[in-house]
């Protein structure tokens, strides 16, 4: 019998290891690329390759950039004294969809897990003390996770800077709005009610 | 608010036109390339673009190629007078999984389809005719889909090909292997009784 083709087969073992594509929707996109025009698999291609070549990390904060600093670092208005902690970019962008945050952040790369080996040297801890030099930093808003990992990690941030008078603040845990308190857990049911507010 | 690198914009939106891949997807794909080391990457995007590039159709039949003719119709040993009338270089893949069909084949690029505006000149059907002029083709076997378009593809060729005394045949319909009588729809039944062979 024909084997399927070797161009085939590599670009659906590529398309494969992307998360969330098995093999059955790899060879499905394989065809459908195959079947577009060239130029448009061209711009595809250059989109994925020339994009990853474009993005760097904020020499400042970790954050994406394309230049040496991110478009937030960039801003003098964002330095109002407040520098947001999370784990990843993609918590700067959700918190930057909300448009309701006017300051910095700090991007760690990771959160603390002992289990996976990934110690405090490993995130971007020590980038973070040193931004705290800067005397204009008021406050510390750590933004991990409300999961484990992301609650240690907050925790020893935490401990690191109490000591040096600057705010350090966690977001808060609570019901998710819009949601049921019925189908909350009752973890956060719990978290909400303890950082209850007198209305 | 900081907007999201082009870069990133460009990745995502080349990424939500294909298919089966939303907004959502293309956002989630995109940040694990941005994540991904940059050689993988050039891996992918060489894989996607070189790989379409690549490929070609067989000037005989059709099917995918890398040269002029595909792997099979370059294949002296499938010349059995048989030539199997698929829509697709896919089909041509699922029946050569099989294993069991040792001809040749004829991919028509399309099934007829007056409402698309899809008419004979636009699928090849001229080509499959001109193969015909070869005298060593005993049987053609119209495995076009089982639906509409593919019916009418098929009828409407079987006509055209009656006249030159070669054997037409049409793929059987039937209750797939393995599936639940129960579940079969009606015209499956009804031609799965119609097409019954004595045991």
């Amino acid at each position: 019998m024909a084997q399927q083709l070797e161009p085939i087969t590599r670009m659906v073992s590529q398309l494969a290891r992307l998360p969330g594509i098995g093999q059955k929707s790899a060879q499905r996109l394989a065809y459908h690329i195959i079947g577009m025009p060239q130029e448009d698999v061209r711009e595809l291609a250059a989109a994925l390759y020339q994009g990853r070549k474009a993005i760097r990390y904020c020499d400042e904060c970790g954050n994406y950039a394309t230049g040496s600093l991110c478009s937030i670092c960039g801003d003098e208005r964002r330095r109002n004294g407040q520098i947001c902690v999370v784990r990843d970019p993609r918590d700067v962008a959700a918190i930057e969809r909300m448009h309701d945050f006017h300051g910095l952040y700090h991007v760690l790369h990771g959160t603390l897990s002992p289990m996976d080996g990934i110690g405090p040297d490993d995130i971007r801890i020590k980038e973070l003390l040193a931004r705290l030099q800067d005397t204009s930093v008021t406050e510390v808003i750590l933004a991990t996770n409300p999961d484990i990992e992301g609650e240690a990690t907050a925790t020893y941030i935490a401990r690191l800077i109490k000591p040096t008078g600057i705010l350090v603040t966690r977001i808060a845990h609570g019901v998710p709005v819009g949601s049921d308190l019925e189908y909350a857990d009752e973890i956060t049911l719990a978290k909400a009610i303890e950082g209850r507010r007198e209305m």
